[in-house]
């Protein structure tokens, strides 16, 4: 199944008077009509980085006008970037500039422009508007969506943030072109998990497309892209700040967290962190009864055919994985709370994993 | 009129899922039952100053009980400590204590560690619970209520923060009796503010009452702040987040910032610099029209029965003001919006002033 991406898409997140649309297509980045009807007033900063810039920025821009204080701030590329000190940057440079309440952030990159721009946005002035242009497949599928922002502390990922949505979400298909191959499989990574945690028919889909997918087919990354934002889309509706269901979006991410912790930020990348920690939580599941062999086998092959790690980095200890993962967000007192997997497109939340379960699951399993 | 301070009172902020109790009274801070309802789990962070910790600290950990993780952030006194930095020292104690996204912070002290703690919870794990439990009259009447929270920038006050709600506002009047008198009389600026934009009747009382008042007469003091935190409260109820009546609060407040933006942080205590911008903002309502020379000579008398300055610092210039005004949050495009009087307790939003007759009115003011 494929679909013509020549109709540009519009989903809704609904969120009642914070809702927004995601508009999916291509050519979206020139064109007026999609980012200026979310512009708060007419002062605009656009915050991109080092990569993205020289690619993007000139075209955004150009979808503007003439009648607006537009100003930028181009942060270094990388996940190392994503600290406290990137966000005083922008703050600064609003100041600098002297914008007020009424100003709009621009988000123009991947997951980590994004997080650290919404962010920005939450705490300037105690919030202000702020519109997402994803350029990567990671952040059009799933960070640019459903509000969560932030910024890492040496400490652990994500620490420090805020719920704050944005106006609107511009998912410029053209963007893909651009991108290495290695972030496309670090997105493909997140895709997958829509179809494990929620949709069987869409992890066959992906199953019998990841051919087409990692050959930038672009009927077919348009279908992905928009089944996983209107999935995404969903969960963030039933709850926006993950009381309950939303935990499920964090398949494989108490794990990859700790990978991406352990390994110092950005050397491996978040999807595929989060491809290796989805392959251990499918494990756990299997260990705990619930999911088949073959099953994980099939979790691990679509894994593989997305081109993802499915081993461990071979410096990591069980105690390195269990010191960080007792950090998690998502623990209650001191409780482990883990995503895992009653079966196939059904996900759970489960905190009464055995420890010595996960201890042998995290000894056993592969290491690079 | 005074009323018993026997009985302890408890107002609401209705603002429907986000509603909490204000409890106002003598002998809360030690007593458990006033603290412990609002805890979210078992994990207790206490963010304090070096002048409230000796006095206040152990009574209330008294009212915590032994069940619990309580760990304590003191910091430095006074508003020039209310800056990013200090943010991230809680944020450091929370990730090296283990707290999770259920773990409450209290706020012990006046405005400055309100703020501090109120955006160093909405930002920890993208939002964690909090108490207020103010220790000075002017974040008892003011701060503690409504949900501003943030941080200082060298550019300009509060620039960095958000709206977070507190879970509860403890005022324990037996604090007053520490307070040093100068900022008895800052706090005492804020709560003629009530009188002056909503409540004439009140600014009546306070012109009666002023000598009880700076006397610490238990009973005036406790109306003073029943009758200040219940006009908040109601203000606060209709507008959450500020897009319209909120913004009558501020009366005062934006000539204030400019003092205290120009003097430096804590030169001038922020009371102090509001009821000088108060006399401004009377003083200029006279020059458009709207107020008597008996109506500004009546606000004049009450900021002086309550031993606030009634000048502006010596060495501030007109482009001083100006300058500063200009960043001001309240201002939407290129036009400054200021709180001024149609009369007195009839506070309204303006943004007409004529630049020269604002030039003028800064011209004259009394200097120190």
């Amino acid at each position: 199944m494929t679909r013509s991406i020549d109709a540009r898409r519009t989903l809704t997140v609904a969120l009642g008077e914070r809702s927004y649309p995601i508009h999916i297509g291509p050519g979206l980045l020139g064109d007026p009509q999609w980012l200026r009807p979310h512009l708060a007033g007419r002062q605009v900063m656009i915050v991109t980085n080092e990569t993205v810039a020289p690619l993007y920025l000139e075209r955004l821009k150009a979808g503007l006008g003439d009648d607006l204080t537009v100003r930028e701030v181009v942060l270094p590329d990388g996940e190392a970037t994503k600290t406290l000190a990137s966000v005083e940057r922008i703050w600064d440079a609003l100041l600098e500039a002297g914008f007020n309440r009424r100003c709009t952030l621009v988000a123009l990159g991947g997951g980590v422009i994004g997080d650290m721009t919404g962010y920005a946005a939450a705490s300037y002035q105690r919030g202000v508007a702020f519109v997402q242009v994803p350029t990567t497949l990671l952040s059009q599928v799933d960070s640019s969506v459903g509000g969560k922002t932030g910024v890492n502390h040496p400490r652990g990922k994500n620490m420090i943030g805020a719920f704050w949505q944005p106006r609107a979400v511009l998912i410029d298909t053209d963007t893909l072109s651009t991108l290495p191959r290695r972030e496309l499989s670090a997105g493909l990574a997140e895709v997958i998990k829509y179809g494990l945690i929620r949709d069987v028919g869409f992890l066959t889909w992906l199953e019998d497309n990841m051919a087409a997918l990692r050959g930038l087919d672009a009927a077919a990354l348009a279908w992905a892209i928009e089944r996983s934002c209107s999935l995404k889309a969903e969960i963030v509706a039933e709850d926006e700040t993950e009381q309950g269901v939303r935990a499920l979006l964090n398949l494989g991410h108490t794990f990859g967290h700790a990978i991406e912790t352990h390994q110092g930020y950005g050397r491996w990348l978040h999807g595929e962190a989060v491809g290796t920690g989805m392959l251990l939580a499918a494990e756990l599941s299997r260990r705990l009864g619930w999911l088949s062999d073959d099953e994980v086998a099939r979790t691990r092959e679509v894994l593989a055919a997305a081109d993802l790690p499915l081993a461990a980095p071979a410096d990591m200890s069980v105690d390195d994985f269990l010191s960080i993962m007792r950090l998690d967000k998502k623990n209650l007192d001191d409780r482990l709370r883990l995503i895992l997997l009653r079966g196939l497109g059904d996900a759970c939340i489960h905190d009464q994993t055995p420890p010595e379960t996960l201890a042998t699951l995290l000894e056993d399993f592969p290491r690079q």
